[in-house]
């Protein structure tokens, strides 16, 4: 049953642009321990007593694959790979970790601590790389709102400002699914009803409330803003930290919106999508304008990478498969989120070939797309210049 | 960990009968590009611009297997594929695809765009193999409601109209899951339910209306009916095309039905399945009258079948599984829908006896099961003649 | 892409104990062939007439693995299985096949038909184990409830008993799945609350109703009190018997309840999970007081229990994932629990550090965590007495 056609090799990625679709800025000061184990969980508390978030997929992959890079051999301790890191500068760390990952162009996400990150020109600078900005809807309405003089201002101050933000980013966010989850109304809201939310809003900001925006006419306002833009729109999908109500992150859930924003010209980019990236595959196989990815997952489950890569490529169009780290903060994460994609996509592709089902031109075409053309597509990067590029400022 | 124990070689299925038990007729018509493409997805629309259905895990499968049928090497292109198709009659290219399935009896769904395609005669005859029907109850409706002059006539002419078709058909299909979603109220609806029900309905046809059955009372009295005929009854699951809202289509939402029709005498057969085949093989663990296949699913997943078979092989009886390619319109569909499935089911087999874990005769009578035993039993197909056979009528 | 490090051998279980965290006691009587079946399955009706309940994951795995433990040749037919296994006493096939499974020690739920099998005690002597006891909240109630002699001592009386009890059992179990759905009201029900539904219960058992405990009031109740009590909490959850509603038990659905929890000291045991085991590892990733296994699936999913292990440590934390058999009955229970679940965790940590992820610290470390460490942590096992040893009243 198999095959002796000849496999891939880590070559075959050479050649090849790798383009970052979503992620958010590194931090840059030193790190100890607590802090950096925080950054590596998706739980917002410590572990239990006695015990470390090292020992987990992501720490054993912390281990194997970050600390070569820091001068260390693989499957050295965590208490080892700490020490030497704090014996380099982060930004020395930074610029190792980003420069081994190999990523050629950055779609960052600005909306979240952006204070604590570096900014797109300083990722780009780190990296060696490319950058452009994505803008969070919810954080762009937050950042409006104390500003508005009358709620009535809403709708068009909101709308300029995201076109505004758009001259230069090349998308948007929406994490609707934290906020609201997916069964949000799927239908375009009234005027009447953004003016309405809009003035409950201003009141409570101006009674003093943090400008947090959890309402769903102004969130689904947002999001439908974007598609009259006819943008890129990322939608947080499936896994992530405890504020979500997992079972209403199910992508399946969007199958109404999707319907109804099909001809607008938007496209939607489905992140993470763990434990539903089959079915994220199945609306991307359905509609034309749906793309996904497995970033953030790929991280977590570290040695289980090439399964859920494999998973998700079984009804996602090869047109439609995107690449993200969803990194944020470390710079393991972008290291890993890159290597254990290209490992694990090659893993897989050459498995496909051993069997005897593939031949090695169409998983290097399938590599081809999914590292860089697909994003090119859903993003219209071709039309668009580089926002920051690395050293365009220093 | 490994075993030398000797592994099954495709022979394993020579001496097998293989039934597909639920499959629609093939088109046999020249096609152009575009209408091949639209024939290859679940989706309703073009792929994005710049792009083809080719290339997915199915249009890689189609260039590597059935390219070798019409003469061109493994993994020819997709034009060099169509260019070649078009060479030959459409009656040749079916005649060379069907045979090389192997299929011995199909099981037709008739009530799907029964025009376009060949009846189960022409199938017979196409295949060198035999062929029954299976009755669409929803287009037994549409086609039975224009005729009706009362609605009061309604309920017993169904009943009657049913009893004629099984006479020579085999079994019933449904489709609630795209007209109602899984979750439809599981009782059986009253009397004067049905009878206001069906007036509502043929008002709208005698006001002009397209005889489209999408009202739940109606197709619940359908499924009903089946009951009562303790038929084989067969329920669309899982994926299917954008019409489908796919989080409703989950078989765990049958439960309660599924309960009310344990001592009913029918059994039911869950389609397809995926992505929930791991929860229709719990249905078929827990219920006594439940069988499910994971078709449809072999086809688009191409080189990631043998994990699907895998994954419906966990729990489900091994006197519950099912063989059916839900081919329709291309004859490659049939071709892979079954060589996918035996390539597949053979290698998971062989892992397990390879691990140690099986030995060959457990195997062997596994593939008698899913082959044929099972389809032979769920539809009682020993007490019924076989409708259709190739050469009968030509 | 594979390394040349040296992997486990099974050896590696040598030095490490082995707890099953939920089990139930063995039946110790000789068993008719439909007895043994109805055993073997999670459904409450008999196979299909002409199918038997050995063709089955399940029952490939007795033949295979329990039939040399009864002097017979791997993969030997089920009817020699049985037949020789009848030759046996049934304390001695018990004796056998609970030795051969390697457990050091059992925490026994004894909620369930306790006067049909053997007792801690019974199970220890057997075993040559220690073992201790589970308390099921909805039996302790049920057991409670005939006593009273008002309703407004229900509450009162339901925490002394429950206190009296955990004097020497180290937990207790839920089957609020079963009897509520796991979407029930996450809120702790008020005192007036609690009182209403005790008199409404004890009303109907005056009235001669069996003592069922299916009030979603009093089942909360149970629950919260096990709360107060800073309890280890088994949860029922995923699939299990007909009566379910398979898909209310997602374990997603205690999210709230979770968030409600987390502080309170309790610890809360995911059982089983199949097929929502990786949203129950999501949760142990985010939730510090939430552990998890795949305990009952690995018994029926067979030559299928490496993927399944392996799917739930992609985001369960190394220190939250726990073992169980699950096992109630049948002694090839015990032994295929411990032995597949052995097999299959060695098999997974194997192909990780073949493929060059991991090392063999970092399997060996997981090893000793799985199958001791955490169930120490989890039921604070180090600061209670064993309960039961063998031999300790024989």
């Amino acid at each position: 049953m198999h095959s002796d056609a000849p496999l891939l090799t880590p070559s075959a990625f050479e050649s090849v642009q790798l383009i970052d679709h979503h992620c958010h800025g590194v931090v840059e000061h030193q790190l100890a321990r607590p802090e950096f184990e925080s950054m590596m969980t998706e739980s917002n508390w410590d572990a239990p007593a006695g015990t470390t978030v090292f020992d987990s997929q992501l720490g054993t992959a912390i281990r194997r694959w970050c600390a070569p890079l820091l001068d260390l051999d693989p499957h050295v301790s965590a208490e080892r790979y700490l020490e030497r890191r704090a014996e380099l500068a982060p930004s020395e760390v930074n610029a190792r970790l980003l420069r081994g990952a190999g990523i050629d162009r950055y779609l960052i996400e600005t909306g979240y601590r952006g204070d604590d990150i570096l900014s797109p020109q300083g990722m780009a600078d780190r990296a060696g790389a490319t950058a452009d900005a994505v803008v969070r809807l919810e954080r762009l309405a937050e950042q409006l709102a104390p500003q508005l003089q009358s709620a009535t201002d809403y709708a068009e101050s909101f709308r300029a400002q995201l076109r505004t933000e758009l001259t230069t980013a090349v998308g948007v966010k929406t994490i609707a699914a934290y906020r609201l989850g997916l069964d949000f109304n799927p239908v375009r809201p009234t005027d009447a009803e953004v003016a309405a939310a809009a003035a409950g809003w201003l009141r409570e900001i101006e009674g003093g409330a943090e400008p947090r925006l959890d309402d769903a006419v102004l969130i689904r306002f947002g999001i439908w803003c974007a598609v009259d833009e006819q943008q890129a729109i990322q939608f947080h999908i499936g896994f992530g930290d405890p504020d979500v109500d997992l079972h209403r992150c199910d992508p399946l859930l969007l199958t109404e919106w999707l319907r109804l924003t099909r001809e607008s010209g938007a496209r939607v980019l489905l992140l993470h999508c763990y434990p539903f990236h089959r079915n994220a595959g199945y609306l991307a196989h359905a509609f034309p304008h749906v793309y996904c990815d497995v970033g953030l997952a790929i991280n977590y489950v570290g040695a289980r990478a090439p399964q859920i890569i494999a998973e998700s490529l079984e009804l996602t169009p090869f047109d439609k498969a995107l690449f993200s780290s969803d990194a944020f903060g470390l710079a393991e994460l972008y290291l890993l989120g890159a290597h254990l994609f290209r490992r694990g996509l090659l893993r897989v592709i050459n498995e496909w070939i051993g069997a005897g089902e593939w031949d090695a031109a169409t998983g290097e075409a399938l590599i081809r797309k999914i590292c860089a053309d697909n994003a090119v597509r859903a993003y219209q990067l071709d039309e668009r210049p580089r926002f920051v590029m690395a050293g365009a400022t220093s």
